[in-house]
């Protein structure tokens, strides 16, 4: 996830650094986005709607962004950060934690709502289509690297289909959240995980699931 | 799931039987409609287009369905049938092949776009939130109840949670189509099960995944 090709190149006068005006249209522009977004979901981003919003003018607002989806891609991308901690080596708190992540990222208004745009206009939208792929790569990385390193030092079977091992992972959050509609809490994301190592890791012997 | 309200009440003047004409106008309707979802999602199914596409009069799909949204939810609840076969006991096969129905649910391209509507609009328009509440306990009853005669059998332990064995069992499969973008085939849904009957009813004993 990087800032949009727009931005950079519009952002400053070659050879004077970023220009403060623009950042601060930019900044600002985001931000009307991202309200609408979460308030009425993408079809909401309009330029028209977010100049209204913002007080920046619509032929900025057009420069910057020639079709509306590139604001709502940045609304995302800002948002959905793909920074994660290394692994630290034990698989049961690896897991844990990057699933953390993701209960986390389902609970925040901003990236839940943009989630479910991505997940609605993917198939339709190349603009979208672009950003769940890098979000679904980005987003399972650190699962398969986890995963992986397991595999080799003999925790999980050499044999485990990873990325059906990821579905079983983040799927059950997804389905919780964007159908069901409920809340996923810590305790919920120790149980995924406690079940997933129970399935393929029985010989390890799971420690009790409360502490 | 039935039929929308506008439809029985304009179907056909009283005493007299369902109108064939309007029967045949709804049905074209609800044709354009279907197509405009799938080609181009939700914000495509305009009273306009699909006036345009279907030759129906635009004050007739007014006086039918006075919101766009309306003719989104009737074209999805008349797709995604809430008819399951009832089960037949045997904890294994009631779990594959109520996960086979989901299965070919995310596969065909009218339910497949119309829950991704439904998951993006959910949160911002009441029609909307109504149909996911349906879907979700239409699609996930034939499983709590299989789910709890299993328990009752003592072939599950009576402490799982159902709502986490239902996240456990449908999750996987949403997360690989809505995110993923990855196909699920028949073997997937078997691996899903076998799965969950490794992680909660170990003592059981697994048969081996392949026939």
């Amino acid at each position: 996830m990087s800032a949009s090709p727009e931005l950079s190149e519009s952002a400053g006068a070659p050879g004077r650094g970023p220009d403060p005006r623009a950042e601060r249209s930019r900044a600002a522009a985001l931000a009307a986005a991202r309200d609408l977004l979460v308030e009425q979901g993408w079809s909401a981003v309009t330029h028209v709607a977010v100049a209204a919003r913002s007080g920046v003018g619509r032929s900025t607002l057009y420069r910057h962004w020639p079709d509306a989806s590139g604001m709502v891609r940045d609304v995302i991308a800002q948002r959905i950060s793909t920074a994660h901690a290394p692994p630290t080596g034990v698989l049961r708190d690896d897991l844990v934690r990057e699933l953390d992540g993701l209960r986390r990222l389902l609970h925040d208004p901003v990236s839940d709502r943009g989630l479910r745009a991505v997940i609605e206009r993917a198939g339709v939208d190349p603009v979208f289509a672009r950003l769940k792929e890098d979000l679904y790569r980005h987003g399972s990385q650190v699962f398969r690297t986890v995963l992986e390193a397991a595999k080799e030092r003999g925790e999980l079977p050499a044999g485990l289909d990873t990325d059906l091992a990821v579905d079983q992972l983040a799927g059950p959050l997804m389905y919780r959240r964007l159908l069901a509609g409920r809340t996923v809490t810590e305790e919920y994301v120790q149980r995924v995980v406690h079940d997933f190592l129970a399935a393929h890791a029985p010989a390890a012997g799971s420690p009790p699931l409360v502490p």
